[in-house]
C-alpha cells in the first residue's frame, strides 16, 4: 500500500529534534515528550563499538532521549565505554533524562578516541533548539551524515498514525559495512512484541536488501521509538514501518559513495522467498554489475553469473528487462539474447530498474543497489 | 618446503605446448605424448560455459590435450554445445589425438556467440608450432590472457618430479567472478586417487583463497594432467603441487586487474583452520580494506571489522602488522593502537605482508589479495 508521505521526518507527534555541526563532529539528538516503549536493531559483528553495547541495554529501559554523533565511531578504543557514558550523563543533565533512558549512537572512524568534550558541547547546542518540526529533523539528519552527500528523512501518516524516521547511510551499498544509524519514531499504540517483530520483517526487507545483513559494520543501529498515543492496528504498523524502511532504503542506494546511477532490482520468479532474496541481493552486491551499470554496459552475462554463483539456475528459462524514464528494453528472454541498443539507451538513465524472472516458482524479492565508479574508491582511500 | 623453481611452465617432461593470439581471440594448446591420467577441479556456478560441461567429462577418460581460447567464454549461448564440439573434433583431426581425451576452455564474454572458425584457426597455428621449451610455455600462458598484464607460469623440479603450469587469471581478486584458467601437467607417478585429493586440496589453500570459492565464474576450470613417468611418495607430490598453486595464485593476485599493490593477508591464532580461513579471506575481499591500500591509508579498524563480521573476535586480544621491504610496524597490539606514523611509510610499498593474530589457538590461514584502484572500476566498465 502507498501511504502519503509528510515532511515531519523522524518529528512525529510528540517528538523533537534538532542537530548541529562543527567540523568533522556532528550530533543529532531526538527527543520524547515522554519515556517511550522502544525497540532495536543492532549490529551482529562480534567488533561491537561501546555505544552499541549501551543502546541494547537503554532500549530494554525505554527511551526518552536518542543522541548521535559523527566524526568518530567510539569503537576499538580503550576508553569507549566510559566516553559514551559521559556523553549518555551530560545528556541526562541537559534534558531532564533518567540515563537509562537515553540511547547513544556514533559513526565515523574505528580506533580513535572520541572528542567527549566535542560531542558534549554539540549535545548541549542541539538539546536546547529542540522543536518538532520537519526542519529540524533535517538539521538532526544533517548533523549525523558522513560521506552521505543529503540528510535523509522519510515520514508518513494514515488516519492519524505517524511513523517516521532519519537515516544516516551512505558507504558503498553492499558487500561491506558502511555505518547505517536510523531512528525512527511513531505515535502507534501498538504492543513492544509488535514492534520488535515489525521492525525486525522491515529491516530484513529494506535495509537488509541493501547494505548490512552479515556483513555489518561495528557500529550498526537501528531503533524504534512508541509514545502509543493513538491506537493502530498490528497490520496497519507493519505496513507503514515497512514502508517508511523502504523509502529510507531507496534513498541510502541513491546516495552511495560516489554513485551516479540508482538501481532496483527486482527478482520474480524465485523457488522461494529466500532464494528471492539470495539472488536479488547477489546481483546488487556484485563489482562486475556495478562496474558495467558505471560503463553502461548491457552485460547481461555478468548479471546471470552473479545470480547462478548464489541460487540454481537454468538461463535458458530466464528473462532480464531493463527499464527507466527512457523506456523498456528485454535484454534476455528466456536465455535468448534481445534488445542491446535499446538497453544502452535505457542505461544512459540514473535511475535504472531492473527485473529477472528465473521461472522456477512465485516468490520475489527487491534490493536497492547503485553503480561503482571511480570516486567510490577515491572517497574510500582517502577516509580517515 | 621450498623448491627449486624451473622455466618449463607447462612444458614439463613428456609435455608440449603453444599459444598465438589474433585480435581479441587467442588459443593455446597443451600436448602429451601419451594420454594421461588427469582430474579437474570445476566452476561451482549453476550457470556453466557449455566447454565445463564437455571437459568434466573428458577429464574421465583422460586427457592428451587442452585446448583453451580467449575472446570469448561461450557460455550461455543456444550452440555452445556445438561450438565447442566442432573445436575438439577439429583438434582431434589436427593432432591425431581422440576427442574423448581432449578438454576444452574458453575464457571472455558471456552470451555471444563464440567465433569458431577463428578458434580452429588459432589451434591449428599453434598445433603446428608445439615444442617442449619454457618459451613455448609461455606462448601459450600469452594465448589465454584477457585482462591479464603478464603471462602466468611457474614451474619446479625436486628429484627428477617436475611439476608446472599455467594460468590466466587478473580479474578482481575477490569477491566476484573473473575467470580462472589453470593447466598444471607432471611426471609424477601418483594414484587418480591421490591426484584428485591432492588438487582439491592445493585448490582449496591457493585459488580459493584468492578469487574463487562460492563465487566462481561460469567458466573457471583447473585441470592436472600426470604422465606417471617417475615414482613419487603421495606426501612429496601433496607438497609440490601445492607450491606450484601457490606460486601460481601469487602471481594472479600481483596482476590484479588495476593493482598497485600486492597483498599477503596471513592469520594467526584462529580457533580452527576454517575460520582462519574464513578471516583471511575476509580481510582480502573487503572493498573498505582494499581502498584503504590504496590510499596508503593504515585503518586497521576496518580490517579488524571485516573479520569481526565473519568470526567472533575480541579486537582487545588481536595485533596486526605490517611488513615489506621498508621494514615492519605495529599497527595494532592486543587492541592497543601502535606506530601509524612507521605503517604509512610501510603501505608506500607495492608489495606488502599484513599479520594479523587473533589470539584464539594455534591454526593458521593465508590468502592473497591487491588493493582496489579507480583504474579497476574504468577496466571493467569499459570491458565488452
Amino acid at each position: 500500500m502507498d501511504y502519503k508521505p509528510t515532511k515531519r521526518g523522524v518529528c512525529t507527534e510528540g517528538f523533537k529534534a534538532y542537530g548541529v555541526r562543527d567540523g568533522k563532529y556532528g550530533v543529532a539528538v531526538v527527543k520524547a515528550d515522554q519515556v517511550c516503549d522502544s525497540v532495536g536493531v543492532f549490529t551482529r559483528n562480534s567488533v561491537k563499538a561501546a555505544p552499541v553495547t549501551l543502546s541494547k541495554r537503554a532500549v530494554k529501559n525505554g527511551l526518552q532521549a536518542v543522541v548521535a554523533n559523527s566524526g568518530n565511531a567510539n569503537a576499538c578504543v580503550s576508553h569507549g565505554m566510559e566516553d559514551a557514558m559521559d556523553v549518555m550523563k551530560a545528556a541526562s543533565l541537559e534534558m531532564g533524562v533518567h540515563t537509562r533512558n537515553i540511547a547513544v549512537a556514533s559513526t565515523g572512524i574505528i580506533g580513535r578516541p572520541m572528542d567527549v568534550n566535542k560531542v558534549v558541547g554539540l549535545m548541549k547546542f542541539s538539546s536546547a533548539r529542540l522543536s518538532c518540526s520537519g526542519k529540524a529533523s533535517i538539521e538532526a539528519a544533517k548533523a549525523i551524515m558522513t560521506t552521505d552527500t543529503f540528510p535523509k528523512q522519510y515520514s508518513i501518516e494514515h488516519e492519524g498514525i505517524q511513523v517516521g524516521g532519519i537515516l544516516k547511510g551512505a558507504g558503498m551499498i553492499a558487500p561491506d559495512m558502511a555505518t547505517m544509524l536510523c531512528f525512527i519514531t511513531t505515535n502507534a499504540d501498538v504492543s513492544r512484541g509488535v514492534m520488535q517483530k515489525s521492525l525486525s520483517d522491515a529491516v530484513g526487507g529494506s535495509f537488509n536488501m541493501t547494505v548490512v545483513d552479515g556483513d555489518m559494520s561495528t557500529n550498526d543501529v537501528v531503533l524504534l521509538l512508541s509514545n502509543r498515543r493513538r491506537k493502530c492496528s498490528p497490520g496497519l504498523f507493519k505496513s507503514m514501518l515497512s514502508n517508511v524502511c523502504v523509502g529510507l532504503c531507496r534513498q541510502m542506494a541513491v546516495d552511495g559513495e560516489g554513485a551516479s546511477k540508482f538501481i532496483e532490482f527486482n527478482v520474480n520468479g524465485g523457488g522461494s522467498v529466500v532464494e528471492a532474496r539470495k539472488a536479488a541481493k547477489a546481483v546488487a552486491s556484485s563489482p562486475l554489475v556495478k562496474t558495467a551499470f558505471y560503463g553502461e554496459n548491457p552485460n547481461w552475462g555478468r548479471i546471470l553469473a552473479s545470480i547462478g554463483s548464489v541460487v540454481s539456475i537454468d538461463y535458458r528459462k530466464v528473462s532480464i528487462v531493463f527499464e527507466s524514464d527512457k523506456g523498456a528494453a528485454v535484454l534476455l528472454k528466456n536465455g535468448v539474447m534481445g534488445d542491446l541498443k535499446q538497453a544502452r539507451k535505457i542505461l544512459k538513465s540514473s535511475e535504472i530498474t531492473v527485473t529477472v524472472n528465473l521461472s522456477k516458482g512465485r516468490y520475489s524479492a527487491t534490493s536497492w543497489g547503485c553503480d561503482m565508479t571511480p570516486e567510490y574508491v577515491m572517497i574510500n582511500a582517502g577516509y580517515n
